[in-house]
């Protein structure tokens, strides 16, 4: 999810970089795609703006990427690969409503490159599948929320944290992503509460 | 949900039928961009493929309709036209659940024109607002389940009818849309049983 919240800076190096020719011309591409992604969106993505914006020659740009899907897929898993936790507020419903934020304001930035990526992952198997290893990703990595939660006590063990995760952070992608609803202040905050009294209610207990 | 849910069979009239030339020709154009989008997906969706199909002449597509955007805002406007209603199974947790099984049928149909609208709704600003008009819809109609639920004494009064819809069905759609997860036959059931806890756990009180 951070990958895709700041649209307007550049993406950052999502490897341990070596600093060779190949590694910083990965960056300077996928810092092009992501910068047309979010001002042009996924239908006017191709490869040769792309070659363009990073001041890479095409023909290297089509030999190592293939097409606009490889691309995408590249994009996606270096965003995989980057260092992301969520934060720590000292709560469940504060560490919930702090996800839902950083969520929110990712889909409400203009432009949305969290936006452009979903929509260009109907019209590419391959970026579909790169996207959902991007949110299993970012699902995983916050499950230490809910462990957090239950070493504080506020949670029993035997929670499904995914359960509780979607749970909680379902409603902002439904609203923004699906309903297209304008952005709600109070959203995160209230879906972060009802996932937490529904954990408490024993929900999410399998 | 429901003008969604079964993409092989033509989308049913939407209006009172005065039986007129130009209510059946709308009918036939609405039926061949249902079997359209359900067979190739939007991306070949085209004016002149669904003129062909329909047995209408393209001057008349195109007069009426205008372009793409134009025939998705028409079935949209269509879908929401139809009489629809959910489930009364008897009690609260039964009825989100009866409503998340229609959900996730409708998704996981193979084609599915639920899908297929999605992906729609990305490329066209009219699509979109069109079918953000038909979730409103089926979220107003679907109402109901929580006034029942009052009705019976499971609820208090007072609970916001479309933060607990949106809270039950949100992880259907979170997981067949975004994640495109494989079709889970638990799923929902379980949504359904988390937002049955939550809601009584007070979590859509306001």
């Amino acid at each position: 999810m951070r990958s895709a919240s700041n649209a307007s800076e550049p993406a950052p190096p999502t490897r341990p970089r070596p600093g060779g020719r190949t590694a910083r011309i990965r960056t300077q591409v996928l810092d092009a795609v992501t910068a047309e992604l979010a001002e042009h969106g996924y239908d006017a993505l191709s490869m040769d703006a792309v070659a363009a914006r990073a001041g890479v020659h095409r023909a290297t740009v089509y030999r190592r990427w293939q097409d606009v899907g490889g691309l995408l897929a590249d994009l996606f898993d270096a965003a995989s690969g980057q260092e992301w936790h969520p934060r720590d507020t000292g709560s469940l419903r504060g560490d919930l409503a702090a996800l839902n934020h950083e969520i929110q304001d990712s889909f409400t930035a203009e432009p949305s490159l969290a936006m452009a990526l979903i929509a260009a992952s109907f019209r590419s198997e391959e970026a579909a599948r790169a996207l959902r290893r991007l949110w299993d990703d970012r699902y995983t990595q916050s499950e230490v929320i809910v462990e957090r939660a239950i070493r504080r006590g506020e949670l029993a063990s035997g929670v499904d944290a995914r359960a509780l995760l979607i749970a909680a952070t379902a409603p902002i992608y439904h609203h923004l992503v699906l309903l297209r609803s304008p952005r709600d202040p109070h959203l995160p905050d209230l879906a972060a509460t009802s996932a937490t009294l529904a954990a408490g209610a024993g929900a999410f207990t399998r």
